[in-house]
């Protein structure tokens, strides 16, 4: 067997583990490869197959492997990385191989793996780079905006431009895959004045001018718009690339449906994670050690709040004492009463994400969110009163659960309408550690009614 | 004034209170208008935005005035109202208006329409329409596969073709906005071989054939395949449309990268809402009356397993009315555990919805999470147990709330890994419900094994 053919056997192998999602044995296969051959290997799937293999290697085998790719291939292959793997891989290249893939990449992903590296790093590989003012511009952007996703310099066309025109420009410049879905028009001054899509000039009569079957009714963002609102504007007008501005209205960049996908991945993961008390750094590829740090600093900002709820119980250890039952209970009030106000706060802080809500609706969404409290309070508190009363035949039991269930969930209902709403307000994350502070007045004010109310009834609670 | 310059001043004025993100002030202009007056504004708009005014009115005005609109444009207003409101118009309108619209709207866009419609109203809809035969296939389909989410019948193109017959053939066709970026070529048993991107197209020399330039290396999917399936692969092969084929390999339609932003937000959104215990269907624009029955259903389902938790804790009434104070701690070490389990649950959960773990990975997930519980366990337990002993100067309280935390946080890590992986083995939604039963285990173990260690220390704990 010649090694050429040992290749392709491995080559088909590798591809029969990837259709079937067997990433893992997929790597082990390519792992057992001298560097050079596995280079080859990953060069022949796509890109993004590549890269997932890759992120199955160990560190130093991923950045042996890399090394051999050449620039072209390793330049996507890195642009489809995990940020984790590829910030890795980066930082223990060479500045000059780094530079080499850097120059191959689009820009704005080359931007985005020179943000993630530590400073003197970075500034070593952009020296060795051939064109690095570009990436220079990208990087004094904010990373979180328009500027820091865009694709800077897309090309225009003037309007008096005619299609035959038009198309014989592309044909001589070929432009970048990612960017040229839209032509976009612009005045004698570079202003932007309108946008062709390439299927709007593929099917015009040769001869028409730009400017007569353009369309005029432009949506556009600007440089410092944040990229959660780039991925709004492009999801509600359909939009598979968006042009970013200056003050003169002269294009600058262009934001396109690929990398806005990624955004509304990444905030969707975001809020999931805020709302359950996970870092949004949490990566299911951290370390045992790295994971554990970070839950344990969300269990311990919880510590204080929980104490709080603590103390309250505490003021009524005389009761309790006296009164076993009342620690059956309080917990389903108290806890039941976080569950409604985590149902509130996440549809507020689902329904601000996704651009329905924002904070001039707050009185609206706050009664429309008490009226519901006061709703489910009534009805739940009542459900709840006739199995306390059930349970031990003590009616005033049944009473004073009812009255402590409606008033945790009225309660419930204002605490997750307005703390993610004054969260937005403050310009803060409305899913950042909002759910611990609902549950936190939930807790207080579940206990606090519930023993509160069992101590002023407790002449009826005791010798029934 | 004469009543155009009168129309234009209210559009103006319109489109101020749009560019301030202020839709209420916009519908409020537009509802004071009659019908016929407020549809001209409405069709003066982009889509997206006549769509968000019309979402503001009342279900009466807004079907008066979408009764006005010319189908053409009515047809892209409607494609952009959110599922609520577009039903209830569909549901309002006469068929055969509705026919009219349905007829001008991309079929994938119709189907949907016709999907949330009763069936009768349905039926009446599709017998009134030009070309039924399409959208019944698609009614056929799974709504959530990427049969019900595709567009049929795309144009294709043989490979012998060349670049120049294919622009002229593309000219005549004038095709469909959302399906012309690709091109896709077939063999002549009409099997799908190669994809060509309307930017090759425009800049390969005009005499040369499809086959020579065209990429290869297809990504596909099939009718039955899941729409987040499709979402994956769209988004990891930064493709803008995904080609459908059936089993012989023939192409039948293609999902675009627009209806795959609306997925993943849709699909987020649910995990979301999943984890919170919200209804899916739950939307800011829901009545009080619909919202409260939505989510005290989810009450009430999370009703029981409270209870069983407080048939745990009473079956240590006696232990309690000894011991008051372990009332006092058993929240800290039920609510934490319960924390703990969620963070677990919630990475699990869009770890699973991301593709980045499978059942397959259920042994090393569980191993992870399991380690990563029991050193939280070792550490969260100590601070909770000195914090115990301080409060009373009771060693062995200390000691218990150690030990009752460090076994909730390890039940916590197992069930928050192995109740999503359970309900995604049985091909459940793995955020449903799964908050309720890994808060339940860790409720039933806090309690249990606090106060049951507490029953078996209680000559140390009552008189110090």
């Amino acid at each position: 067997m010649t090694p050429l053919q040992n290749l392709d056997e491995i080559l088909e192998r590798v591809r029969d583990f990837l259709a079937v999602g067997d990433v893992e044995s997929a790597a082990a296969a390519v792992a057992a490869l001298r560097p050079a051959v596995a280079a080859d290997i990953v060069a022949a799937l796509h890109p993004a197959d590549g890269a997932d293999v890759l992120e199955e290697l160990t560190p130093e085998a991923r950045v042996e492997v890399v090394e051999e790719l050449d620039p072209k291939v390793g330049a996507k292959v890195l642009s489809e990385l995990d940020e984790t793997e590829r910030t890795d891989v980066a930082s223990r290249l060479d500045p000059e191989s780094l530079s080499g893939f850097l120059d191959e990449m689009a820009p704005d992903d080359a931007a985005d793996v020179l943000q993630e590296l530590e400073g003197g790093k970075a500034a070593a590989a952009l020296a060795e780079m051939d064109e690095p003012d570009e990436i220079r511009e990208l990087l004094a952007h904010d990373e979180e905006s328009a500027g820091g996703l865009m694709v800077p310099h897309a090309i225009t066309f003037r309007g008096t431009m005619t299609a035959a025109q038009a198309i014989e420009l592309l044909r001589r410049n070929a432009p970048d895959e990612e960017t040229a879905y839209y032509i976009f028009v612009t005045d004698d001054a570079e202003r932007l004045i309108g946008v062709v899509s390439l299927r709007q000039l593929v099917v015009a009569a040769p001869s028409t001018q730009l400017q007569t079957f353009m369309r005029h009714d432009l949506i556009t963002a600007d440089v410092g718009t944040d990229q959660e609102e780039c991925a709004r504007i492009l999801a509600k007008y359909d939009l598979l690339a968006l042009p970013i501005v200056d003050d003169d209205q002269r294009l600058v960049g262009v934001v396109t449906a690929d990398d806005v996908i990624d955004v509304i991945e990444e905030v969707a993961t975001e809020d999931i994670y805020h709302l359950a008390n996970v870092s949004a750094e949490e990566d299911v590829s951290d370390s045992v050690m790295i994971a554990s740090r970070r839950r344990l600093m969300w269990l311990m900002i919880n510590l204080p709040t929980a104490m709080l709820a603590a103390w309250v119980v505490s003021l009524f250890e005389g009761t309790i004492a006296q009164v076993a039952i009342l620690a059956v209970f309080a917990p389903i009030i108290t806890g039941q009463g976080g569950n409604a106000g985590i149902q509130t706060l996440t549809v507020v802080v689902r329904s601000i994400a996704l651009g329905q809500l924002s904070v001039r609706d707050g009185w609206a969404t706050l009664s429309r969110e008490t009226m519901i409290g006061v709703v489910n309070g009534v009805a739940f508190g009542c459900v709840v009163g006739v199995i306390a009363y059930i349970w031990r035949g003590l009616p005033v039991l049944g009473v004073i659960a009812a009255l402590a269930m409606l008033a945790n969930m009225f309660v419930a209902a204002i605490a997750g309408t307005l703390v993610p709403l004054f969260l937005k307000a403050i310009k803060a994350d409305p899913a950042l550690a909002s759910g611990v502070i609902v549950t936190t007045f939930t807790d207080v004010t579940g206990a606090a009614s519930f023993y509160g109310l069992a101590t002023l009834t407790i002449r009826y609670l005791v010798h029934p």
